[in-house]
């Protein structure tokens, strides 16, 4: 290793050697390191087996007790009723009650937003639930229909199927889409693909949700002013207009009043709720409550001979079979097929969502693929007996949380519950007013408008916050699908510019430290003369910015000599260390502008030399032979590469 | 900062307390960072403005200097020409003669290559070269038409146009697309995008100009056996199956005979200007000496008559004017711009690659945007003057610098001595046989292919390979756009893969020094009990990868947790610090994600510590509040973190 700069004022010679000495054997074990995993391996290493997957299973011999780990590992319910415990019951059974009393009014409500016959909400608080018991891992999770994806399945459903013309056929379809989703869900989860659930950023998310409350809100407008003929489009102008038009003619307040002091009933309760903890039970049966008491008024007061939107008949019984409704022919297929994905998507986002926050609070983990399938066979067997999508609710879950429920015996109660409804008291909603299911729905709504999170966003990556605002707007002012568009769109875009156009930063050594920082960073950072220390802003050098990182840091040198030349600093820049610590992988255009940034220095009198390559990079770059191409100016560490150069 | 493990062992505690209070102040360089710069100026901050691209340019004051300074940015010849020496011109003059006398039979071959008049060539050779001297940076590129380029072209506009049948308007789109093209490129290098032709990647582009140049080899077989009915197709299987059936008929062996013994002729010439550098001129003239001696053969023998195909009458004369056969209008307007975008990167990949490795090699450096808009303006130019696309060609190239040109002057000679040709010489090619266009074209192929360098790539990173051999067999066996889409496709997956997929390593301490390194790329690394340090190998932490990367440190450390009962070992984890020194970026998302990790581990009685995070990182970290929620266990470096648990 020559030293180009000798200005070596250690006294002790002996001691310099010995120290080049080490120093030379340390860049040995950069680039003696073992052959690192290739691709394949990688990849392999990354889809690791169903098995390994289930991270106590014992590993004793027996083929009986494998397969009962198997049936364990698929069907977590045999792992964990083994040692339910009778008190554990009694709390599950308060948690499924509370959870029934809310889940039945907003189970019809979503059926209504979902333009389906209310009692198919119903049935899917009972199989769903029932399913997810068997294979989820979640405790807490409240499954059946939510408000997103009821809206989901209508705005782009309808565009195939007229609801009201031919409910039969729409119905179909719908249970269709709702096979397709389920399958994509266990296909995810199979399939270990769960990644697709997360190109939808929690801003997005965040955003989206936000955009679909409003737009649900503003749906509910129909049942609240019993607006006959209301459009069959979600964008606010359209919705507002219909409604500007619906005041102009002739209209009966009764609808407005009765949604209105329910509503205000129910906000009520959900304060008291909030201010004490110990009156959660209020907001969650204040709905039902609410029910029994708009079905009372109407009955006694006739209302529905004055004008008041009546629910009418509701089919009571248990959930008839569909498996003949499905339809896999027809000209719809391949557009239901699309609609199933994006709504297991969408579905998967919020249940995991959901799943997540609350396991982080009890602290255990949640198997995200494990999750999948679970929805997804809850959602498949859904479609096989006249369900339509369920997912985790999270304004049930969190009453399920707050009630106290200890594993997903309270799904269980709350199914069994409704079923029973379902059998004997479906012949008692004949009277209720549609207006009270709206304003059921518009309670919720709040909920999914976090305004908190968007200031965070906003204050934490601006970036982050355009696509919250971009999903916002999409939805609002476009369609759902748009909106997402929008939203994965600016969220990827993210992703590709910083790989793409990375950065690069100049270091300095950090006062009685060994450490190296970013100048700026580390404002008490101190150069080296004669030496620029630079370092990568990106973790692969590859073709897509291999020329843009070259040409950076030729225009970088090209101005520090400029900028010493003007401070009439005695030496010019010698030596340029490039710190590769952060890449963790390089291809063959990366090392060829590696060496064209070589044979450019070289020809204008400066030393490239390369520090802290990892694994990957420097086996690539022995491959290539480029070690000994630039003078064998590979070292552990800058520390190491100054000291190399007795600087 | 509490001391979990216990287990000081410093003799002097005075010096332990003074450690600790320095590393507390380091702590403070941490988290008290200036605010890094946002998006906006880091974006603003890659958009140099022009002026100060010109790199030496004089800061003096003076509008006139300030105007002829820009001038000159813009048309560097003005810089070169003030110092041209007379003895530089004497070595132009011989470059660009040699030049001349190889880009004669050239241009003409890849016009009937491109389906155009043999003119159109020579037209091509003349105007954009001229260009190009005013405006390029490169000294020793030579501009004209090329045959990845013509074949392009040709096989994109015969969808729209049949050359054979309507060649006038074959003709204007070619002319049309030429002006599309010439446009983009002006426009990549104005607005400094010239990202766009880092999208084809090294490894891609080996791969695409191999199945090019079988595909222009198997085209030249028309010319070669005298087949009358070819396809228009240009995939292999397409082209043998006429081969095939060409060979069914009776066919003329004089073609065939001319055509080999000419390539013969050529390749021997090739040879031995390899063996002796000295006779580089040899294989330069040998095209033009086959031109010349096939010409007379067939002249003196009066071979047209039994059989062998000649070129016939070729225009001669200036270029002529074609302003008013560009076409704007019509129903292919759309198609036209898709194909000049298409060409226009290519025409920039081939020459930017070329100007850039002959730039290297001189050890000057090549300004890519200034390149563009030279490029773009010598094809818009040349679309105004009957030319089509012209680019920089590497075989030509390969000439003028072992020629040894001197400058760019070597072009204007070889521009004059084409346009005196075009002046003088174009009726004695009448009797040119069309084999030994042929031959000279399959001539120039094996350049293209470049097996040594697909070696490499196999050699060093085998997903690049498989980008490569995806171009070469899509070029080959679809089309040629099919075969640049699959490379574009394979070469952006990967980066996705890695930016979504990222891995996580565990790190030790390296014997004798004060870093850190991965385990399984340092086997000498030492562990330390009870602590688990881990680095992250992604340059993002974001929506698209936060719930994998939590998931997968927290099935690691339950591993190693696992590991250390099975070893018996006296520590569990007690503390795991995250070195997020490769982190450039964080979102909301990835933040959420740190934040679980920190709440699953501390209800596991682990502590979570961050050491070494960036400036955008911490800056983030703070604004979300994050720090004060792990207890401050923001570190300056993983020893620093190590340090204050005192282990």
């Amino acid at each position: 290793m020559a030293s180009p700069l000798n200005n070596t004022t250690t006294s002790d010679q002996e001691m310099a050697d010995l120290e080049r000495h080490d120093c030379v054997e340390r860049v040995q074990w950069v680039l003696n390191t073992p052959k690192p995993p290739g691709l394949s391996q990688e990849l392999i290493g990354t889809a690791v087996s169903w098995r390994n997957k289930v991270p106590f299973l014992n590993m004793q011999s027996g083929l009986k007790h494998e397969l009962f780990s198997m049936l364990k590992a698929t069907f977590p319910i045999l792992s964990w009723c083994q040692k339910y415990k009778p008190n554990q019951f009694k709390r599950d059974l308060l948690a499924g009650l509370t959870l029934a009393s809310l889940c039945i009014p907003q189970s019809i409500g979503y059926a209504t937003l979902a333009k389906l016959d209310p009692q198919y909400g119903l049935y899917t608080s009972v199989v769903p639930p029932l399913i997810y018991t068997l294979m989820g891992t979640s405790r807490e999770i409240a499954i059946g229909p939510v408000a997103v994806i009821s809206l989901l399945l209508s705005s782009m459903v309808q565009k195939l199927e007229d609801p009201m013309a031919n409910p039969i056929a729409y119905h179909k379809l719908v249970l269709t889409v709702t096979f397709f989703a389920g399958t994509f869900q266990a296909a995810f989860g199979l399939f270990r693909s769960g990644f697709l659930i997360d190109f939808l950023s929690h801003a997005a998310i965040v955003g989206f949700m936000a955009g679909a409350a409003i737009v649900i809100g503003l749906q509910q407008l129909k049942g609240l002013l019993g607006i006959t003929h209301f459009t069959n489009k979600t964008d606010v102008i359209s919705v507002l207009k219909v409604v500007w038009s619906s005041f102009q003619h002739p209209w009966n307040p009764y609808n407005f009043l009765l949604g209105c002091s329910f509503l205000i009933f129910i906000l009520i309760t959900r304060f008291l709720g909030r201010k004490n903890k110990k009156l959660f039970w209020l907001p969650a049966i204040a709905p039902l409550v609410s029910v029994v008491l708009a079905t009372l008024i109407v009955f006694l007061t006739k209302a529905d001979k004055h004008g008041v939107n009546i629910v009418k008949h509701i089919k009571g019984g248990l959930n008839p079979s569909s498996v003949d409704q499905l339809q896999f022919n027809g000209p719809h297929v391949g557009e239901l097929a699309k609609i199933g994905l994006i709504v297991a998507i969408i579905a998967l986002t919020e249940a995991i969502a959901v799943g997540r926050s609350f396991a982080a609070i009890k602290g255990y983990h949640l198997d995200g693929n494990k999750e999948m399938v679970a929805m997804g066979f809850m959602n498949i067997i859904g479609s096989f007996t006249t369900c339509y999508v369920a997912t985790g609710s999270f304004s049930r879950t969190a009453v399920n949380f707050s009630a106290g429920c200890e594993t997903a015996m309270s799904n269980i109660v709350m199914a069994v519950t409704v079923f029973i409804s379902l059998e004997l008291l479906t012949k008692l909603l004949y009277y209720t007013p549609v207006a009270i299911l709206a304003s059921i729905i518009l309670s919720a709504l709040p909920g999914l408008i976090d305004v908190n999170e968007a200031c965070n966003i906003w204050k934490v990556d601006k970036l982050d916050f355009l696509a919250c605002i971009g999903a916002f707007l999409g939805v609002l002012f476009a369609t759902v699908e748009i909106g997402l568009l929008v939203a994965v769109t600016i969220s990827f875009a993210k992703i590709i510019v910083v790989s793409i156009r990375p950065g690069t930063e100049t270091l300095g050594k950090l006062p009685e430290t060994d450490a190296f920082g970013d100048v700026n960073q580390y404002p008490m950072a101190v150069k080296t003369p004669g030496v620029l220390i630079m370092r990568l802003k990106s973790a692969l050098l590859c073709f897509a910015n291999a020329n843009f990182v070259r040409e950076r840091i030729m225009k970088w040198v090209i101005e520090e000599e400029k900028d010493s030349k003007l401070r009439n600093a005695e030496k010019t820049i010698q030596i340029v260390i490039l710190d590769i610590s952060n890449l963790m992988d390089i291809d063959t255009s990366g090392i060829a502008s590696l060496e064209e940034l070589h044979k450019n220095f070289d020809s204008n009198g400066m030393k490239l030399a390369i520090a802290n390559p990892r694994w990957q990079v420097i086996h690539k770059l022995k491959l290539a032979n480029f070690v000994p191409k630039i003078g064998g100016r590979v070292f552990l560490s800058i520390g190491e590469a100054m000291a190399s150069f007795s600087v």
